[in-house]
């Protein structure tokens, strides 16, 4: 029997994950990222299909890693979860900084980066999985990192049905916060 | 330019993976699950190719994840992370359950489990990242997960050179814990 309740007991950071494509940038809030190899570092994202990033990660072969730290406001939080980058500009509204590949990294209320070029990809239903070398990385300062159990249980942060982690007994309990518009502005 | 430093401020959980093969089975230490979409519940595990484990989810198409809650102490984490599995019969010296469909799972000091189906995987470099539908899943308690931060700073945990976050700078800074044997046992 698949019960859903284990799933929510899995433990995770919250990045955002961005990409740039042409003159086109946007990032989107992410839980599942990770390492998988060591020697040569090797990072992991996973992307929702319908998503913006997800096109922009394809098409340019690469994207970048902004690490949150638990500085992090929802107000910060929402702009890169909650909103639609196919409307709205969402580096304009936050500090950041292009990386010399192209990938934008957001630098307030993160403590470090990481941009890999992707070299490798696997489709899993509605979410693809992107395998990529690092190329650049660093850290701006030695706050923290931000966990999704501190979004989920402190900020009282929600799931969007776009995500990975999303559960149909559990999201939706809470508005997303500082966010106003239609359901469909809510999918990153 | 690459800064490891980055990499160590990703956020993960601690888990027992474990497969069964025939009449062997064995389970290894994780740090790196999580999960992929949502319908169908998908999950996510990286595996060293070299590691026991690893071929018997490769030969068997099905593995299982222990989700390690806050009370695991070293003896138990030891056990799958500084042990060959070659060389030593893990699963008879914890508490276990096997699952419908093959899989053991560790019943103590863990607060849920997870089955899945291997429906796609991914090598990059050392490792390899498998991708399971979800076939059986189930909860024990209400204890906290344990996280790799709790393990790394409070428990004092390190980092074997086998896994995906295995830094050169870092990792055998602290020898194994209730572990002895010569450093090639300590690979799971």
């Amino acid at each position: 029997m698949i019960d859903r309740r284990p799933l929510q007991k899995f433990t995770y950071g919250m990045y955002i994950v961005s990409a740039k494509d042409g003159d086109r940038m946007n990032g989107q809030l992410s839980n599942t990222v990770f390492q998988v190899a060591s020697e040569p570092p090797i990072i992991s994202v996973c992307v929702n299909r319908q998503n913006v990033t997800h096109g922009m990660i394809a098409r340019s072969g690469r994207f970048s890693v902004s690490i949150l730290d638990i500085t992090a406001p929802m107000e910060l939080i929402s702009v890169f979860g909650f909103r639609h980058g196919g409307e709205y500009d969402k580096f304009n509204a936050v500090p950041y900084r292009m990386l010399v590949s192209g990938a934008p990294i957001v630098t307030l209320h993160t403590n470090g980066f990481v941009e890999a070029r992707v070299m490798a990809s696997v489709e899993a239903a509605t979410h693809t999985v992107f395998l990529g070398e690092v190329v650049d990385s660093g850290v701006f300062n030695e706050e923290a990192s931000m966990t999704y159990e501190h979004y989920r249980r402190v900020l009282k942060g929600f799931t969007p049905k776009s995500a990975p982690t999303f559960s149909p007994a559990h999201a939706w309990a809470k508005e997303p916060v500082a966010v106003s518009g239609p359901p469909s502005s809510q999918e990153a």
